[in-house]
């Protein structure tokens, strides 16, 4: 078969991951790990056994696929190791917990330089580590014959310490639509990277290394949240999932969202003005800077980092999100946005 | 970028993921799910949520590859879920545990028919249900775009039931080393559909669907087994793994083998003389029927389904594998094996 151009041109062949070996570059990876303080039993066995004094466990897995979810050239790989844990970390901290173990899967081409991939465990480990958690497993294996491109899968495992999970389904008429984090920096920095710049640094660095709030998640949790998600999808996609799974309508405020997310001036402003693009759309459509967005009954004062951006109303037959009382459809389409948020198979 | 030709003719793009979009394939795949009995909160949310009423659990984790680990001109969809998830509920039995879910996370090209998505489910599902486990979340993205290959990773997780985890590295001199399983099958079966037949039946199957002894590895546990492996690289390559991790010799008895593992007249005995190879060599370097090899007290009785095939030496300076006395390489050089097991990255 046509063997495609490597995305970026591949290190020395002497450091390969076919020459040093499966066992070998395990080896290297592994010294890269830390130590998952919940970790029994560590990377090396059949599998891994952790503590889950809680007596549950979370869990929850992302694939990425370079040049579909990340590119060689554009993120270093540390970068790329940050941001696959980062998917997954959010995730569990939108159900509340905290990531206690990640478990790394890899498709690698023979000729993968045993360094980048070095890299990778590196940048995982340097992710998780604040939170006490490290990668205690993994498998390795070649990328299919047609293929130059990495697949990673995370499996990431998290812990409730006691606290019920917040669910997506929990919404209810009169709660506040809160929101910790950064939205719309990953998509400006994409955008950036997309026209050929590599500035401002601040929307490209958050492109490479998104910075979820995971302590938001059981904070919120503690605070009584009603519902939660991470937004990867794009805001408008993944309060979509809230509205849906509690039949209500998430009615976002534009000038709170505003305040909250485009601060005058600031990174995206300038990006969006440079680009000619309006920066409300990477806000409400962009993913990948992993927020996390929760509704919280009314009476409740929102822990520190939350920001209200909304209310959550009944729904009568349709639910779904609005702005200012507009549809999703026609606000993004307004700020010139494709959809309301990342769409696969496109 | 060149687009090799896929492996198998595709199936009608009405129904492939490309069509039915990311949410309606994930539905359609869910529905072959089944329950996990360990779910507080199954697939849907940000994360699943598990119990664990031992206060710990067990994980690991395998990727498979399309043209690598299963080609679907060889296998039904169903088989490639039985055999994806069979790999992993083996792994968890190496432990001495029992599987409670899996998380999926899946990378197929656009054109991809859901109906076998839907079969993989379908397998994956019927493959866990015995145990009470069954998918509880997962990630479904758009392969590569140099690739028609899907890459399938999948994570178990698995309770204890109060045990301690038995670790590759508890072997001890005058220890028993016993078999649990098949040995050689899958190999055989491999060997007559790259000849391109498709009988004998019974080896062709266990390639396309093993079946692992997932209760002799808790069985194991209960016995007091000191150390314990499931055998996916080769029998040679995996009691390496034990007696490396032991400082040990593991010797192997051949007769004993031979006994345990070559019915005379046998589907093994005959595909080998079919195709001209000793098929010894399978059964000592064959991988992927999942069989789980431990090593136990002299004075334990063996649980049921376990045959001794050798015992546990001083190591001096020299950890390793023997058959007779024998040094592992030079037997498997004798039966005519590549090497001692199955190595990446070639």
């Amino acid at each position: 078969m046509t063997r495609p151009r490597p995305l970026v041109p591949r290190g020395d062949p002497a450091d390969s991951v076919r020459v040093v070996g499966e066992f070998g570059v395990i080896g290297r990876v592994l010294a890269q790990a830390g130590t998952a303080r919940a970790a029994q039993v560590g990377p090396g066995d059949d599998a891994a056994v952790l503590h889950a004094p809680d007596g549950r466990v979370v869990a929850t897995t992302d694939v990425l696929v370079e040049g579909r979810h990340f590119r060689r050239d554009w993120s270093s790989a540390e970068d790329i190791g940050h941001k696959a844990a980062a998917a997954n970390l959010a995730d569990v901290a939108a159900m509340g917990a905290t990531t206690t173990a990640l478990l790394v899967g890899l498709a690698c081409p023979p000729d993968t330089p045993t360094t980048w991939l070095e890299g990778v465990a590196a940048g995982l480990a340097a992710e998780c580590a604040p939170l006490g958690a490290a990668v205690v497993g993994g498998d390795l294996v070649t990328a299919a014959a047609d293929s130059a491109a990495v697949v990673l899968s995370v499996t990431a495992l998290g812990d409730l310490a006691g606290r019920s999970p917040v669910l997506r389904s929990g919404a209810r008429a009169g709660d506040v639509v809160a929101l910790a984090g950064r939205l719309g920096w990953s998509a400006g920095g994409l955008a950036v990277l997309r026209r050929g710049f590599s500035s401002p640094m601040a929307v490209v660095s958050a492109h490479r290394r998104p910075t979820p709030p995971y302590a938001a998640g059981p904070a919120a949790a503690e605070r009584g949240a009603t519902a939660m998600c991470d937004v990867s999808d794009g805001l408008l996609a993944d309060l979509g999932h809230i509205a849906t799974a509690s039949r209500v309508v998430v009615d976002l405020d534009r000038d709170a969202l505003v305040r909250a997310c485009l601060e005058p001036n600031g990174p995206l402003q300038q990006v969006g003005a440079a680009l000619g693009a309006d920066p409300l759309a990477w806000v409400l459509t962009g993913g990948e800077d992993h927020a996390l967005v929760a509704t919280f009954p009314a009476w409740v004062e929102l822990p520190e980092g939350w920001v209200a951006i909304g209310s959550v109303q009944k729904a009568g037959k349709n639910p779904g999100v609005r702005v200012n009382g507009k549809s999703a459809d026609d606000v993004a389409r307004s700020v010139g946005a494709e959809g309301t948020g990342h769409v696969h198979f496109r």
